[in-house]
């Protein structure tokens, strides 16, 4: 099986994680990973605008295969709600102008996937994103470590498929 | 003064309404106005790129001083807002990166300026659209309507500002 690129992507607006890992047979390695981040001074067409020009630089530099965008879930807080799902679909936007095809866990599937349990907390996930990926530390912030996890649990999900 | 040209969209993901209106002194016309549409058979992905190219064709078409994009209000169905959201975020990018400001009405703000009432319904909104336009006939679909009158409620706040 050829190696498969994923970047794993944890959506937001004012810190957007991305993370490349790339799977060659039954091995797992980081390539690209950060955190975009936008400033709340900015007005909010704009921070759509750095997210959408510095995805896109991060798809050009591992040129994946598809994407892994963590699906968002919210309780009752609309307001914060409204604006992060309009990064979202900046996201999802550069999915289809780079022709990739997109999954889309659910957060408790991330968990389930790397730690075995639905309910791991944002440590343990942490903690098997550094041991799967055999990094020196925990990548920081939790959005990075997010959107490697995301990336991780979308190459099982494309591998059973 | 100038001539003003806001192009008024009103945001959705089956249905996103579009309407240029240009003011010239105290009077306002019509330019380009209609609706794009998204079948749900499509992937998310496709669609939020249809809206792109789309929504990007009509703002060639008029070359607007700004946008005027209305606010979306939801009561508690969180599952469709989020949807729609990204389809509004793909609108916010496209100012962006038109280097357009935006203006960005409340539903009933845009029923205060047309109408004169905050709980104005749809009918009345339509009737006075199409009495300000003077058009021929009410704009269909209702999207195409709600984004002349979001872009008639963005010049008034503009002449305001």
């Amino acid at each position: 099986m050829p190696d498969i690129i994923c970047l794993g992507i944890d959506p937001g607006l004012a810190r957007v994680g991305y993370g490349a890992v790339v799977q060659s047979g039954s091995d797992l390695k980081a390539l690209n990973y950060g955190c975009v981040e936008t400033k709340p001074g900015m007005n909010f067409s704009d921070r759509l605008l750095t997210i959408y020009n510095d995805i896109q630089e991060q798809i050009d530099v591992c040129s994946p295969d598809f994407l892994s965008v963590e699906r968002l879930f919210f309780g009752r807080n609309l307001k914060t709600a409204g604006n992060v799902y309009q990064a979202r679909g900046v996201i999802m936007l550069l999915a289809a102008k780079n022709k990739l095809p997109v999954i889309e866990p659910m957060p408790n599937q991330i968990k389930m996937k790397l730690c075995g349990i639905r309910n791991a907390d944002k440590a343990q996930v942490q903690g098997m994103v550094q041991k799967l990926l055999a990094l020196e530390a925990v990548p920081k912030p939790d959005d990075t470590a997010d959107a490697l996890a995301a990336a991780v649990t979308g190459l099982a999900v494309y591998a059973s498929t």
